[in-house]
């Protein structure tokens, strides 16, 4: 095992976030002053550790095994979780290092739960922090889920190995190409995004923090309203389809942009994720003309926004939709483990996940009546065998087995069961808010305990990189020879 | 398709049930006579139609195939659940068929959940009945579990193919000698613990009917505080033991008793099985000594008996242990889903999946980190292979997925949150009690919709069935040549 590699990744993304934090240090001291010094103090502080680690640990680093790459995930991202806490934790907050911790890991893992209050009034360094950090989240995942997972094989991600992933000692060079393209295209939607929020009537400021937010599938807005601040029928559809966008595969994009093969129609998880939401959203729709007497194309808006937001996890959030009834409610509260399609921003299950599940149970439907019978499941052309059906129904299990015991210690230090239930649930699928008055839509993180807080932190941290690749470092195997 | 066995089949239970029900009709009889009417008619209408199935249908029952085998159990079970709801319907209780059936079901599903109050005045007829429905709901699903379910390869349970189940032309004549052993221990401990509480101070008849809703993991009980009303602790340890012997796989009194092998403590389920009663017992005693400052050895009874009582998805209750702590509630809530042995009285997924479910997690582990390796996961000596494993996990997304849609379905019909979730889980692992006021330990179904009493009826009788023995018959596959 070669520590080295580890540190060397992790002290070159802390350097990359060091320098990110001069952004909104000069933002600071151009408007206000008053986190400026945060932000410098904390840019050099990672700078300082991060290019230490980096200069320490140099050397070949086109080839790296399995077991490296599980390690130096898990430490590039907490580095970048810890180092993303810094300029929160000292600047005129006044946060604790657990609610600073828990806001940079919700940003980071594009979760979007918040701790803050009155942000409208905050200092406009700290909000496109914290927009910035999800931001970063979201095309560090991608990057991940693309480059990285396919060869750690998680939870069925080997059906994405590409000819730039299925060797160890040519993962790096050819993915490099991948990565530049998967950026330009994260950028250019972002700036898309951004310039659609400016037409549609945000400032300059409010849309390039909401584009940020958008894309990444991260959920933080510039209002406490989050996006209930826009009732604006055009902005929230806007809205709608830049989280949509956000939540598909994004080599799909890379395909279409840079080899002209228009494949989105031809999908199997961005076809399945449509359906879903065009069926969830039209039950909502139903459930609200009937029991609210909602208007329907006002009902048909509010459902679509956030069965998108809740699906692609981004989170955001136009009513508190946990009082409209108890099955919409429960609609949400399911919908928050299932998440987009794998490859995207957004967290969650995913949408392949669900397909193989529901593939694999349909067969075993099948070998039950025709014992003798042949029956093959196919994922997008692809058999699917049983030992990669096992994959994926074991992750499954692990991701119900962590949501459980998340649930039992977030009961144990004190949150009432809806809470901890619903914590947990949005905790490790990266959505942001759960059910309940406390951190229902409406509600806010910002009353739990430190100790709950922590708790969370750890589920969306191993949540978002998919729970085995940081639970494995614990084993006893990994570090067997 | 033969349906002539299926017919028979149902038509020689309804025989038997009617016959059934003659002793609560004499014993109304003998008593205040009110209900006897009740009785004697539902018996002449029980064996008008069973023997009616039975003379049209006779011939060769020597021989059927998997999907006779899914025909004749779920018809049986259906029509046993209409014949036991008849007494109750036609009975001056007032009840609509709605909740009649609900009554029936939930005895006969051996869950325990109820819709009457007033049971300590209730006439005895109604009592014996309702206990005797899961007594017979016991033997049967033990019989079904052993016998017909490792035929018919359900959810893993070909794990417990013995040479009486292996082949579909032995599987007859071979397990009539299985299914008597089985009907000789059943009655042999239901007399045990019927006396063990006649000794501690119960009647004669509430020993009786405790005794037939206790083996049979049932529930049930003479009185509206259910075991609440016996506070004496060496009854309730009694209690404790007995729900506890029902819940383990009933193959192995057989090898017991008849055969003198002592296999309990080389059984993994039995020893899983015991652990987890033991851990969550002593977790809910240190939480109720730290924060109800219980007496540590009152805590500890209470403890043992709500937990074995869910365990064992009988669901006595002696306490509305939902007033503890969020983290007792929450451990009895996700207990609630788990279940007995397989080859049991019990409910639930059972442990034997959880097991498989666990290696098979574990394997894909150890996978990860050695590509090449090998890693062999075993229960009780035999290979788990990827096929078996997949089934027994597409069991497991299977029991989600209809958890999911029958909360959805409870919330659509009004239930609020907590009672849907809690109320699909409770019906589904057929345990009695779910959590929140309405149908938590201490409340009653009596309040729900008629709507929502058959679905949860629905709920009870799938998961009865282990699901696909019911779901399979709804697929076209079923219906192809």
């Amino acid at each position: 095992m070669r520590f080295r590699l580890a540190f060397f990744t992790s002290g070159l993304l802390l350097v990359m976030l060091g320098m990110a934090m001069l952004i909104p240090a000069l933002l600071d001291y151009a408007q206000d002053h008053v986190n400026a010094n945060a932000f410098f103090m904390s840019s050099f502080i990672a700078l300082f550790i991060g290019g230490a680690l980096c200069l320490t640990n140099r050397g070949d680093m086109e080839k790296f095994n399995v077991r490296e790459g599980f390690l130096l995930t898990s430490l590039s991202w907490l580095l970048l979780c810890i180092g993303g806490a810094l300029p929160l934790y000292l600047s005129n907050l006044n946060l604790n290092f657990a609610n600073a911790f828990f806001e940079s890991v919700s940003g980071i893992t594009t979760t979007g739960s918040t701790v803050l209050v009155g942000l409208d009034k905050m200092s406009h360094g700290i909000l496109l922090w914290r927009s910035m950090l999800q931001w970063i989240g979201g095309i560090g995942i991608i990057a991940f889920g693309i480059v990285l997972l396919p060869f750690l094989k998680i939870g069925g991600m080997q059906l994405f190995l590409t000819e730039s992933s299925d060797q160890s000692d040519k993962i790096i060079p050819k993915s490099r190409e991948l990565v530049g393209r998967l950026v330009y295209i994260y950028v250019g939607l972002s700036i898309a995004c951004a310039i659609t929020y400016f037409m549609l009537g945000m400032n300059p400021f409010e849309a390039i923090n909401h584009a940020m937010t958008t894309l990444s599938t991260g959920g933080y807005s510039t209002h406490d309203a989050s996006f209930g601040f826009y009732p604006s029928a055009s902005m929230q559809l806007a809205a709608t389809l830049f989280m949509f966008l956000g939540g598909l595969p994004f080599v799909l994009f890379v395909k279409y942009i840079f080899l002209g093969q228009f494949s989105f129609h031809k999908d199997e998880q961005v076809k399945a994720f449509v359906v879903l939401v065009i069926v969830a959203s039209l039950c909502i729709t139903i459930a609200l003309v009937m029991n609210q007497s909602e208007h329907t194309l006002s009902a048909l808006v509010l459902s679509l926004f956030n069965v998108v937001s809740i699906l692609t996890t981004t989170g955001y959030a136009t009513a508190d939709y946990t009082q409209w009834s108890p099955f919409i409610t429960g609609l949400f509260f399911f919908m928050t483990y299932l998440g987009g399609c794998a490859g995207s921003t957004a967290g969650g299950l995913k949408i392949m996940r669900v397909l193989v599940v529901m593939k694999g149970a349909q067969q075993q439907l099948y070998k039950l009546i025709f014992a003798r019978g042949v029956f093959i499941a196919k994922y997008q052309d692809k058999v699917l065998d049983s030992p990669f059906i096992t994959t994926v129904m074991a992750f499954l299990s692990l991701y119900v087995v962590l949501n459980v015991f998340l649930t039992l210690a977030l009961t144990w230090v004190g949150l009432d069961i809806e809470s901890a239930i619903s914590g947990a649930a949005t905790a490790i699928a990266n959505v942001g808010p759960g059910i309940g008055n406390t951190i229902g839509p409406a509600g806010n993180f910002s009353s739990l305990p430190d100790s709950a807080k922590w708790l969370l932190s750890a589920g969306m941290f191993l949540g978002r990189l998919e729970i085995l690749t940081v639970l494995i470092i614990f084993t006893p195997y990994f570090w067997r020879d």
